[in-house]
């Protein structure tokens, strides 16, 4: 039955549809292409966010005063600070050997190319150029064979990841390996493609792995200090680490902790937050001093800010007229940011089809021809550029770019990357300027570069970009976006700009518009808003670039929201991974936690035999059981039963808490009070206490007689999936959650006791214990049944999470989405007015696909 | 009872003991002096961020689809440019008056003491200034007393309102007005005050006033908008302006977004970031637009940035060596950082007895007496500007200053600002130079001018405005702390500087110096984090200042911590405001809900009489009421009996969501699915749902049968304060929430039914009906009684909010606290397993006092 509804939910959500309303495709009765959409795969785990107080909790709890609380806090900054000068230094291992690489090829290349341009054997230099670029691609994909996970960006992984989704393998130590050296030879290997991508997801892997102090790659990378084996934890230091990465990637780190916090919003606090800067601003500080040390020898001095930095963009001082930017040039910026728009909007289509296309075609097929695709397109992207250099080139008066910019903060000067192939001594050939340097030479030369580029070499290069970097982006290595689309945009701004200047005669300043151009294409492929802005800020270091840079965000995210989702959503809805928006709709609300809860639960009793559970744990694939008692009638005369049912009754009773209880407990404890004044108050309540007890008595009795006959008899076990409909809705007792992990744990480690014990012999478990194999537990099937004896009983109740948060049938969806994301929730019971569990919602139940098609459904039904 | 218990939480309180942990406090058995500490008073009431969802609500959320919802999200964004554009507008006023002003004031007084230097007519001069000063002091004051709230900066109130306190008047149009008009005035009277505290409260005025279309003060100001007219969507605009406020005073978009962010972070949407952030530019820019055109006639550029900025950081082209800062200079940046936690923290602490002294002596006589005292600041002040500047200012050589600073972006050419008074041709009084010139001037002066001040003239500086600045911060004018405290700080980094650059001969950037030392004054006072490292940063417009400024702040923080609060927490603390901290110490984890619940509650039923709901409005005075049913056991007789009770027990039965019903509901709605498939699956299903049917006419049975026979007789009217303990305690079913304004309108609206009548008759009220008051509903004792009739029934279900977030009695209290807290509750119900209500939590239940105490107890009791 769970598998009819399963199916059912299927059929629904294939038909979703994007743009029309649920009620017009009810209406046209429409039938999406099945194949078209992928759905939320079930198999995706959420993490939980949300602490299970349990008995070893509270007992670490216990033995918890604000000293050992302030240590472990002073651990975690010390983590902090050790994770960004890790991401830090890592930025500066990619950098230098991607320097390093980029250069020796280049000057190999370039020396060849000018000696064979008088003696004609440029077929030598691209092979050249071709052996280099084949061979770095090659590692690169050699490594990306290893471990899948590191192909791409990262960053859709990673969004996952603090969006609260576990996906296999994605902060494992072989995968950082993989990722880091795979990014390395990836972009010295000429393709189109950015390591920031890649360092993003490094950084995360860093914070994820470092608080861990064991790893399952090297099994002999082991300490005692299993404080941060949480999810929770482990969320929080990865939030740190890719807050890192961009840090260390961009130079920014209030945009590294920005985008942490658009991504994983959900689960921040306060606290983290000021944590996440302080790694950020290590990560920066640690590289800008072993660059300005490596790079200028200059020690000491923090002069250089991230690995890609923009520059800085300066009127010259003699020019008075001279403006970044004035109010007129706003009108331009929105209309390039919608023409941004339209483009990213493109490119993620045309990225999609070619991503299905790989899913469908060449993911099933053997591994090596993942390896040779990658080839391939080194092969086609070499060509290109050699081509279009000696082909397509114009050589351009060296004199014309102004010298006024070189005071550039950047690495190099601006003037040593122009190239002259082809050209004579006093010209250079533009394409290959654009082309025959690092990706961010060229950013830096669109930036700064005063009218040095014709408008044919603009349209081409930013044409041939476009579509190479469409292309390379989903082959299997690792392979950032943000530089390409940088560079794709700035080369469209360049454009805009050359055209307003020199056709329209305006006086402007085209670096601005290059930067437009940037921001407006990379913010039309990727969609993100307040992170993106601020590191673009952060970037260009200049703070009067704010709102035409929000501003042309805004415009190309909302134009390319009008066809498809960002990149990074597109990947990540195509890896069916059950992501959470930050809100629903409002149209949602319409639904209750009741229609889009799973009702078919499967539940445990707080006392239960051995037998029950292993049978529970075998037949069923939930990750979490209600603990549940059964609302019987005639619970004297089991009383009297075996003993396994009356510890069932016993525990429900005293677990009832009541006013009446909590009143008395609570005068109690006032008498005590050593102040002789709280002792008058409490003897003016002692009065009034005593009918309270009373009232506590008649509770008592009521809840005793309150049980008329039932007809049933006990059952002896668990309910499993074999029950009758009638046995499977009787009224149940919510009364906590518990994990299979934690179910298993039990099992492996025999938490029991036998009937003729009392459940107190039953052997007590450390939070040490429950939480050793974390994060991979092991699995029912790995149990050696010959070791557990069936007739034994096991006592939950301590390692149960007896108070979860819960919602009732009636909450609305955005009240229960709410609760669910910003508490990062993984299972949330649905209790009803009396305290009967009716259902469960998890991650799936809250996905936009599922919402969509109860919604359907509730349009139907009304 | 419920007052005894007040009363015992009250005595509880005034032991809290700051520095002590609750056990040495119980074993020392030490009492503080009662009068020392401020209680949370407990008239504050909280906002309330979560949604009331009732039938008005659904009623309008039905009505509501997608287009609908995009149109007010326009409308919002819409709202939030005027804000900005409102706020940047507002600081133009602002700043152009305040400069006319001073140029005025200045000039006037300049010319007087040029010409009486040689004539000797100081004391005329003197006279002048005083006058000038008395004045504006005076009008600011006489503002103040108006509208008493507008004194001081206006930032703890808003950071008490961002933190969910309802103060009353502190977002009202006449705040705003008085607020400021009282600034410009406070600061054009020669007070050590800034603009910058009362700019971001005025920031916090509009954001709250303008999208609610109606004003009090101006009764003639009322149009029919009322969506944006509840707690929620008020707290949102008010996150906006605030934050446009901070913008607009530092130029600092980013910065401002992070300290709403930080202040309000409870009640923080991802959507809504993007909006604060838009708000924030709008504000910046429009701000920058008028001064750019106004101040240099440059119409259309964006050249100015907030109207606190600190000119620009840059070492001169020719020198090579010279570095902003090292790696060296970091060490020297932490000791100046434990300095500045020092300072900060006495200055703090003087503050406070000061602020205690005027609570005790000032504020109970006539509100004159707050004028006169402003007066006399005012005058004390002007004698200290004018005596330093005679007697101790230091001729110094004109030449000294390097001009390579000229091109400081700031208003005006650093030079201008220099004071010759009583000095030679070629030389300037340098205590005249920081004193007898705006505020902002003399901080430009001692961050860009080069080795000017003499470290006498710093010393002297620094006690001056140390001292005054304590002083008048509390005095009821209109007053910032920003601008004193960075000057002051800024004095004191300049001296360090001085030192290390002359007795030690180290090469260091003074400018820096400065910087960090006003940042670590600056952190030491006002202790905030992470938003004052991001608004520094952007004051600087240089991002390599990131880790000294963070590292700084840090250490400030952390060594101010160790004595006091912050400035702001104190007098927070100091007007009993019950504010909730991030979040709990780890120590509070010992305690559940049910320690700190209140236990004593007055219920109502589903179906009241009018005559019983009044006596419990007028006996009572808690905002909410549980709405509840019985557990009666004889239910099936009491059905015969009159109608008020046969629908309280109907509508208990009827509101039992059962997984039965449920899924029968469900196999129903899908037999009406369109799709034949789905048919079919439906059809698999049916053999099984009918059991299910069986299933639910069981639990029908069972429900009613539980009930055996119970003595007491059902009582006619709703429990009062009147009643036993035993009828207080009796179990009873939870099915929402009612407030007492909600009750109010009800009365008022005439919303009941005769007992001849079904419950059906009673009249519907819209949405609109029951937000119309908002935000200041009516009062019990303001409805006539006359008009109503005590036998009438009122049937609350339609209105109460039906499924708020509940905990169980179990809960550990930093789960209840981050639930509280995250989702901006108002009323926590805490609901047991069988779904009784044993009690409800409030936010004075989870202040820091409240909880320390019931630890104290708690440690008692084991």
């Amino acid at each position: 039955m769970a598998c009819c509804r399963g199916c059912f939910c299927c059929q629904c959500c294939c038909r979703e549809g994007e743009t029309r309303t649920p009620e017009e495709l009810t209406i046209l009765g429409e039938l999406r292409d099945e194949e078209d959409e992928i759905l939320p795969r079930k198999d995706y785990e959420s993490l939980d966010y949300d602490r299970c107080i349990n008995e070893p909790y509270v007992e670490v709890l216990e033995g918890l005063d604000n000293k050992k609380a302030r240590k472990y806090e002073a651990v975690r900054w010390v983590m902090v600070f050790v994770i960004g000068v890790t991401v830090g230094l890592l930025g500066l291992f990619v950098d230098f050997f991607v320097h390093l690489f980029t250069k020796i090829k280049f000057s190999v290349v370039a020396d060849s190319i000018e000696k064979c341009t008088d003696r004609g054997c440029l077929s030598l230099s691209l092979l050249e150029l071709l052996t280099f670029n084949m061979l770095f691609v090659f590692i690169a994909s050699l490594l990306v064979l290893i471990e899948p996970v590191a192909a791409g960006s990262g960053i859709p992984e990673i969004k996952s990841y603090l969006n609260g989704v576990k996906i296999p393998g994605i902060v494992r130590l072989r995968t950082f390996l993989c990722k880091a050296a795979g990014v390395l030879f990836s972009v010295a290997g000429g393709l189109f493609v950015g390591k920031e991508g890649p360092m993003i997801h490094s950084g995360a892997i860093v914070g994820a792995g470092l608080p861990q102090f064991q790893s399952i790659t090297f099994r002999r990378i082991k300490f005692d200090f299993p404080y941060f084996r949480s999810d929770r934890d482990k969320r929080d230091f990865v939030s740190a680490g890719a807050a890192a990465g961009v840090a260390a990637a961009f130079g920014a780190p209030i945009g590294g902790t920005l985008f942490s916090l658009e991504e994983g919003s959900s689960f921040w606090n306060q606290a983290l937050t000021w944590k996440v800067l302080f790694c950020s601003m290590s990560a920066t500080f640690t590289l800008n001093f072993f660059r300005s040390g490596i790079n200028f020898n200059k020690w000491g001095s923090f002069q250089l800010p991230g690995l890609l930095n923009f520059g800085e963009f300066k009127c010259s001082d003699g020019d008075k007229k001279c403006h970044l930017w004035t109010a007129v040039d706003l009108g331009f910026f929105v209309l390039m940011g919608v023409v941004g728009g339209l483009l990213g909007a493109l490119f993620n289509c045309m990225n999609k089809c070619l991503a299905k296309y790989r899913m469908r075609h060449i993911h099933p097929k053997a591994r090596f021809i993942r390896v040779l695709e990658s080839l391939l397109v080194a092969m086609v992207t070499t060509l290109v550029i050699f081509l279009a250099s000696v082909l397509l080139g114009e050589c351009r008066d060296l004199s014309s770019p102004t010298t006024h910019n070189s005071t550039v903060s950047g690495s190099e000067d601006i003037n040593s990357t122009i190239r002259q192939f082809f050209c004579s001594n006093k010209s250079y050939n533009d394409m290959a300027t654009l082309l025959f340097n690092p990706q961010e030479a060229a950013i830096h030369q669109l930036f700064h570069q005063d009218g040095t580029f014709s408008p044919a070499t603009l349209s081409i290069f930013f044409l041939l970009y476009f579509l190479l970097a469409c292309w390379t982006y989903g082959v299997s290595v690792p392979s950032g976006l943000f530089v390409p689309s940088l560079l794709c945009g700035a080369a469209f701004g360049r454009l805009v700009a050359n055209i307003l200047k020199v056709e329209l005669g305006l006086h402007i300043y085209s670096g601005t518009f290059a930067l437009i151009g940037a921001a407006a294409f990379l913010g039309g492929v990727v969609r993100m808003t307040i992170s993106l802005t601020v590191i673009l800020i952060e970037s260009t270091n200049e703070i009067t670039y704010g709102l035409p840079i929000m501003i042309t965000l805004m415009v190309a995210k909302w134009t390319g929201d009008f066809f498809n989702k960002g990149i990074y959503d597109i990947h990540i809805q195509l890896k069916g991974v059950p992501l959470l928006e930050w809100e629903t709709e409002v149209e949602m609300d319409k639904l209750t936690a009741s229609d889009i809860m799973e009702p078919n639960l499967t539940y445990v009793y707080p006392h239960t035999r051995v037998q029950s559970l292993v049978s529970i744990l075998r037949t069923t694939v939930y990750h979490a059981f209600p603990v549940v008692t059964e609302n019987r009638q005639n619970e004297r005369d089991f009383m009297k039963g075996n003993i396994l049912i009356s510890n069932n009754i016993r525990f429900k009773k005293s677990n009832i808490v009541s006013r009446a209880a909590e009143q008395r407990r609570r005068c109690q404890s006032m008498k005590s009070y050593p102040s002789s004044e709280l002792r008058n108050v409490c003897d003016d309540q002692s009065a009034a206490a005593e009918p309270a007890e009373e009232g506590e008595d008649l509770l008592q009795q009521m809840l005793e007689r309150r049980h008329a006959p039932y007809p049933n008899l006990y059952p002896d076990q668990s309910p499993s999936e074999e029950w009758t409909l009638e046995e499977r809705f009787r009224p149940l007792t919510f009364h906590g959650l518990i994990l299979r992990s934690q179910l298993v744990n039990l099992l492996i480690r025999g938490v029991c006791y036998s009937e003729n014990q009392s459940s107190a012999a039953q052997p007590r478990l450390s939070f040490t214990e429950m939480t050793e194999d974390y994060p991979r537990y092991p699995d029912i099937h790995e149990v050696d049944l010959a070791l557990l004896n069936p007739r034994m009983i096991v006592d939950v109740t301590p390692y149960m999470n007896s108070c979860p948060y819960a919602v009732s049938p009636n909450t609305r969806i955005s009240q229960v989405f709410n609760l669910f994301r910003t508490m990062g929730l993984r299972h949330l019971p649905v209790v009803n007015a009396v305290g009967e569990i009716v259902g469960i919602i998890t991650r799936h139940n809250l996905t936009h696909e599922f919402l969509v098609a109860k919604l359907r459904q509730h349009y139907i039904t009304i």
